[in-house]
């Protein structure tokens, strides 16, 4: 049986999930999950497909997984991802997974926590944004954008050298949602807005169709502001 | 050369590394870091030892490794752990790899932020708690814990099943710090308590060792309620 995916493109990691499934020709069944609709909040959600209750994760005949980081480990043991991507050198897959680990309370939580007070909560709830909570987390997504321009890629064209791996994919799918917002924390950045659109380029087509629906919810923000 | 390893027992993925590496017999030079006396923050620190300035982190001759989880894959490969603790067989695996992915943003963050609030911020900067963060914190805490009491444990012995992995190892360095405050997550929950012990018993003598800083400062906030 076939590999089955739950996601939702809105999510960051399920979108970097998604592109590597897609470059690397891992065949897989899409099952998508309208995060906004509450599908994954559902009772038989929770017992019979994720009892985290999130996305992205699959379903490997009866055998599930969570956690994008994990599952990115398991796909490459049992299906394959090109060495590039994620190296068998055990000094480099040190250091790919050492940015995989870094992210979690850095790129990934400050521009989810950003993300979700600017722009989920008060399209969800109706209510007006907590401003006092955008602005500290967006302080908190500058602090970690400057770490990604001064430390990360300091000496280097990508997070963990010279090629582009698993943890640009990760770091770019995060990095491209506050746009959604209005705010493109790549401005201001001149490595991280290069590093960006090498990014882009080298994962095309696959990379924009992944960021679809993202790009059109910035563009009606862009025209939203005319 | 020996692996060099820098932690602080004070910090919880410092003492599950330092139990690691100790029960798999993987000698190791000790260069403990006094977190409490800002000694990760000086120039020098950041520039030799860790751009990132925190604990724990290893240099294996030249080669310098931060993130608790990279260190924990990247031993297992250069050094070798039980199979037991990090498994081989991929599914298995997955599992460990899926629980020390989940707890970043779960066990770990919520404590972190929880006696940081309570204990450390006080304790550094002369002033009273927060007490708006702290109960906020201690929540995100309750709820945690309620996930590994009724998710991650409820059909089984340990974290990943009926054998003690690393994940038991990082889950018990963290529900250990409360109790610095006085507050101790296995009270109540049956399951968690009966974990707790058993994790005890089969990681010690190293397991109190790790912790009898962490031991000394819980009994004096118990003798300071008396």
């Amino acid at each position: 049986m076939v590999l089955k995916y739950y996601y939702d493109l809105i999510s960051e990691p399920s979108r970097a999930l998604y592109i590597l499934l897609k470059i690397n020709k891992i065949p897989f069944k899409k099952h998508p999950v309208n995060l906004l609709k509450f599908e994954n909040l559902t009772d038989e959600f929770k017992t019979k497909l994720n009892r985290f209750q999130k996305v992205p994760f699959i379903h490997d005949n009866d055998f599930i997984l969570t956690e994008s980081i994990a599952i990115v480990r398991y796909l490459s043991r049992e299906y394959g991802i090109k060495d590039s991507l994620y190296p068998q050198d055990s000094k480099h897959q040190a250091l790919v997974d050492e940015y995989l680990e870094w992210q979690h309370h850095n790129t990934r939580l400050l521009i989810a926590l950003y993300t979700r007070h600017k722009l989920f909560k008060p399209l969800l709830t109706g209510d007006e944004p907590d401003l006092n909570l955008v602005s500290k987390y967006k302080r908190g997504v500058v602090k970690t954008m400057d770490k990604i321009e001064n430390l990360w890629l300091r000496d280097q064209k990508f997070i963990c050298g010279n090629i582009l791996t698993v943890a640009d994919i990760f770091a770019a799918c995060e990095i491209e949602q506050p746009r959604m917002t209005g705010f493109d924390p790549t401005k201001g950045r001149p490595k991280l807005e290069t590093w960006m659109n090498e990014v882009r380029k080298e994962l095309d087509p696959v990379y924009s169709e992944a960021h679809l629906v993202l790009n059109e919810l910035a563009a009606n923000n862009e025209k939203a502001k005319l």
